[in-house]
């Protein structure tokens, strides 16, 4: 599933910001004033604005339901914890406000809802709100889950006081499967990690955690029948059967299911070192070190292979206590089996020509095994080979024509291929990536048959340090696509909420903000980092096969470069070209606007000018910094394009065509691969270089954005 | 041992400012260029300056012993993979660089030390870097773990690429008992919080962790033989004895030793909860949740009492392999005692007088139950009674006085008086209060009862969020005293390598400098948090007596408000007392000094001046930050203040008297208690306003600094 031969048409881009602005899809009876605009994300299916707001700063009283089960207890006080860090006073109040006062929150729910959680589990809540008092109503506790998060978001500070707004709220999700897979392979990610990723999913109301538990590089996971596995082949690095235990019920509590991943029959070398004899006899010297295609693979003309299998699935099947099991199936070359004779022969035997016969022979083998142990199988594209049967669901990492091909077919699904996090996609980008698009094709009756959708986050090039800057706050964005109402399309709102919920992401303790600030800091040693800070506010990493490209990334390689300390569609870009839109938009209207953004842009280019030398002069002192020299200095000159640009389109005079000629070149030069991180500003800078020589732009305008 | 009562002398800190200022402890055969000034903290006993530097960019390979146990190995692995950090591609190198090329690094270790690591663990190390190869020799793994990280903090980048200077070091601490205690009681810390704190305890070679483990609020450790004491008296926030084991062994993998303390027979509010009948027959109700003096005691005429307390320290001397048990012993009032008619009859019976004469009875109990479980018995000060046998030793939080007093008197003893984290006082003044100062009237053999000191941690108005920012970076300076030699007390150069250690802990995972950030950034909620940030870093937090008296903090105080977001002793203090001294300094040479001096301050009083509104509509808005009105308001005063005076002395003229009355009236004003924060340059800008009205001034200059 590894799709770093997928390119992003360019065209998708460009046409993403041709997309009609579509209205919010939050109706209001009635405008809401400025200041209590609503920042809830993802947005619900139907909010209705009411009269006035619910004053929660005096005797505060919520309550439960007279029966209730220990996970609503358990997340209803980390649901006070929160309102009251967000409020003050609130637990204070709870403990004080007699219990025979009115309680201003009721919280109704029905039952706790599936002992083991489906993909059918009801998320469903209701949310009424007046002056008076606020009601949560659910079926489950997984819908009161989600209920928190809302309330959590509607809260407010007005004049000291903090506030519920007067709302109806009626709200569930669009598809039922929301995942995020998360490689824990490539980088092993210790459990404080993990379940600080659960955390940030609650608040997303992502409710799929899908563990990447084996690969070439590594296996994860304890297993007390075949210890080999990771006493071999982990370098140290697993999660004990306690620790596996410990973050599904840590999910569980916060209403997310979790699907190990254990991947066969390729990407299998670490199964194979530590045990040879159900590998097809390849000289397999130890765990990979690099991230290249694997050579390694089970051999499915052997029955050990299948009693292996077997005893595994039943020992995990326990601790996993999911529906489904995700077999992997990806990418197997079938190289090692046509390499053996016995397996060659096998095939021989069996009439199989190709190797892709033989996985599917291979798939056909694993469905009983997992269905003795009541399991259904999840596999990649690859496992849709002919005759696999239609109880198999399909990841589609190959992208949305592969996965309609397979509803069509009966089978079901889920959309992973504009999700991949180290693509280094705006959030914009990812948000208008539909899991079933306005035009598609598919009947409805198909359309059902596709669940969801999966962010991915691949760690070839992540460590703990770099996991929650690269899966955060993008993902939001992504979690948004998967929960609201298809025609929710708005850009420029969307991002406005995306900061304030990337807010609240740090607060439940995710690291997205504070780590590459934190990674800067290191990197500029005892020097001041706030010029290194200005210069990575106007960069981003390039995608993942960009850096493979250019790196060969292994395990050897350092993940505590520039490119790591940079992140993805920094809030800059948008800054940036909205500015850049107010100086060159010509209407007689927006005047003012249009100083004001000149000013704001002539802060920010001089603020370059002065950093470019100290980026540059650390570039010279530090090996890890030394390859940024030349973007350092190319941002000196990027911020004398700007400067010199507006001082010609204040002047009114059309400079020299040279001058154009000029800057562009700098521009062109600036775009060109260096030190693996990109300028994010340079189309809108070539439409302020344009616009200052009077020459007409090839350039799009940004999206409208607020 | 709470000592909100205890007063520091205001004298202490003019004193503090009188001392001549010793040379460096540091010796150098030469004077090392600028450019290489070292920044090890804490200071080595000697160094000696050699020639030129080793280049660690080239076929780097280090060499540890053939022979060495497992925790040497994985000191050593966490020790390449920070150099790698630091460096770049050191373990790529060690990879690679064939196994017969002459290793640059050599670590020779004698043998790993201590199986239980004592106060006499031999720490000593030395250290040798030719411009050839560096050899790291030590006696034991603690030595080499200590030689580590003086290695980290030697290299350097220079041109790219990352040199060790040629250097001599031999070194060894002055006090073999250098600790820290954590209380996690009055708010619980998670492992990975403690573990942090050893990570910095590592950095800062401190070699005991003191876990303050059971008190009035908690019982935090699982006793299988006593299940009461954490089901009933935890709230269900303990630890695990797996999790006890992990933390020890944490401990050791960083020789550094665990003191575990379970209070007796006072501050056992919670074994009473738990189990009553080995209670002074007091009507508990449940765990306390205010911080006042606590009224449940054990009942030392039970017998059951004794047996309790045998089968516990029986089962967590297991747990805790250490040589001493800290038992507490402090603030038993016995008010439950005098009032339990059977416990009074057995004082008469016994023919004791007071309940100091019972506490030393039951001392003398405890003695030979600690000596079958082979364990030496530590108490705070009020252990020490008459009779009290002399193999006690005593932690003392009353002062040197108490402790000299005891060690006149044959025991043993470490101080913690000076270096109560939560007096938040200045890594200066703290720096200079030693545990035996050079005017002691101890005999040598009397100094070496006192084995060392520990800094304090309590947890009455500290959680996880603010743990860091309260402990670091200012014990790294308690840590070099109790480290280096006793001449080291040149002030400005511990500051100057404070600052640079600082990253140091940030890098190793600590999150002193992000807590505060994250925590403004939370107050600020979708505002902006810059003016915030202008704020914050001239405002430090009130002493805990003084926020405990305003604020009466329980259980239920939110501790993330204003003054849980500033630190104790914030740079700003010494940077703006440096520009003022620059300013009013009369010496002709320091003009172009006094004019950047002049720029910074003005520049500086601009910010909160700009800063001042924007707070003020903060606080006006949220109700986590109304208290702090009034200090918006005086920051604005006060940049006003520091403006005029600026330009009074920028004009030459003297300004009417009435100004000087006016600004001295706005100084008197900010130095009122408002909101738990104090300004900490107010004696500094008083000197500022006299300087420019012509009046001389009472207060005293700030130390000389870097």
């Amino acid at each position: 599933m590894r799709s770093r031969f997928f390119v992003l048409p360019s065209f998708a881009l460009l046409l993403s910001f041709a997309l009609p602005v579509i209205a919010s899809a939050q109706p209001a009876t009635q405008p809401a004033p400025a200041s209590a605009q609503l920042h809830l994300m993802p947005l619900p299916r139907s909010v209705q604005m009411g009269q006035g707001s619910l004053d929660l700063s005096r005797n505060f009283r919520a309550e439960l339901p007279a029966t209730h089960d220990a996970r609503l207890q358990a997340s209803y006080d980390r649901f006070l914890a929160r309102l009251d860090r967000q409020c003050g006073n609130i637990r204070r109040m709870q403990h004080e406000t007699a219990p025979t006062a009115p309680a201003l929150l009721t919280i109704q729910v029905a039952g706790p809802g599936e002992a083991i959680q489906s993909v059918n589990e009801d998320e469903s809540y209701k949310l009424t709100v007046t002056s008076q008092s606020a009601t949560l109503t659910a079926a489950t506790d997984v819908g009161a889950m989600r209920g928190f998060e809302t309330l959590l978001q509607l809260a407010d500070m007005q004049n000291g006081a903090c506030h519920l707004p007067a709302v109806t709220i009626d709200d569930a999700p669009r598809f039922p499967w929301r995942g995020l897979l998360l490689d824990v392979v490539r980088h092993f990610e210790p459990v404080e990690e993990v379940e600080r990723t659960l955390d940030g999913m609650e608040v997303a109301k992502l409710n799929v955690f899908h563990w990447h538990l084996s690969d070439d590089q590594g296996f994860r996971a304890e297993s007390k029948k075949f210890p080999r596995l990771t006493s071999e082949a982990s370098n140290g690095q697993f999660y004990t059967q306690d620790q596996l235990r410990e973050v599904v019920a840590y999910a569980r509590a916060r209403g997310i299911r979790v699907i190990p991943e254990f991947d066969m029959p390729g990407h299998s070398t670490s199964e194979v070192v530590a045990y040879p004899e159900i590998g097809s006899g390849e000289d397999v010297k130890g765990l990979q070190l690099t991230y290249s295609m694997p050579h390694a693979e089970l051999d499915p003309s052997n029955e050990k292979t299948y009693k292996f299998i077997d005893a595994f699935i039943g020992e995990m099947g326990e601790i996993f206590p999911d529906a489904y099991y995700h077999i992997g199936g990806d990418e197997t070359e079938g190289k090692a089996w046509l390499a053996n004779p016995k397996i060659k022969a096998f095939m021989d035997k069996k009439g199989f020509k190709t190797t892709a016969e033989l996985q599917t022979y291979f798939n056909q083998r694993l469905l009983p095994i997992l269905e003795k142990h009541h399991k259904k199988m999840i596999g990649w594209d690859e496992v849709l080979t002919p005759g696999l049967p239609k109880n198999v669901m399909i990841q589609s990492w190959r992208g949305l024509e592969s996965l309609s091909a397979a509803a069509v077919q009966g089978y079901t699904g889920i959309l992973s291929t504009p999700y991949y996090l180290d693509h280094q996609k705006t959030s914009e980008q990812m948000f208008l990536d539909d899991v079933i698009p306005a035009n598609t094709t598919l009947t409805p009756d198909q359309q059902k048959l596709i669940l969801g959708g999966e962010l991915c986050m691949w760690h070839e090039q992540i460590d703990t340090e770099t996991n929650d800057s690269r899966i955060w706050p993008r993902s939001l964005a992504v979690a948004e696509r998967f929960w609201s109402p298809q025609s929710d399309r708005d850009v420029a709102d969307m991002y406005r909420r995306l900061r304030i919920t990337s807010l609240e992401l740090e607060d439940v303790g995710l690291r997205h903000i504070i780590g590459p600030k934190v990674l800067r800091r290191n990197l500029a040693g005892s020097l001041d980092p706030e010029a290194l800070d200005t210069f990575a506010s106007v960069l981003e990493p390039v995608s993942f096969g960009d850096r493979e490209d250019t790196q060969h990334t292994d395990s050897f390689t350092s993940l505590d470069r520039l490119v790591d300390a940079v992140v993805a569609d920094p809030p800059a870009r948008q800054q940036i070209a909205r500015d850049i839109d107010a100086v060159v938009s010509s209407g007689p209207d927006s005047a003012p606007a249009r100083e004001a953004a000149a000013m704001r842009l002539r802060h920010r280019f001089e603020s370059w000018a002065a950093a470019a030398p100290e980026v540059d002069t650390l570039t010279i002192r530090s090996a890890r910094m030394n390859d940024a020299g030349p973007r350092a200095r190319q941002l000196g000159q990027l911020a004398r394009a700007g400067l010199e640009a507006l001082a010609w389109i204040d002047s009114g005079v059309t400079p020299p065509s040279a001058w154009h000629t000029e800057q562009s070149a700098v521009l062109t030069d600036a775009a060109k691969p260096v030190a693996l991180v990109r300028f994010v500003f340079l189309p809108d800078m070539q439409r302020l270089v344009d616009f200052a020589a009077g020459v007409p732009s090839a350039t799009p305008a940004a999206p409208p954005a607020q």
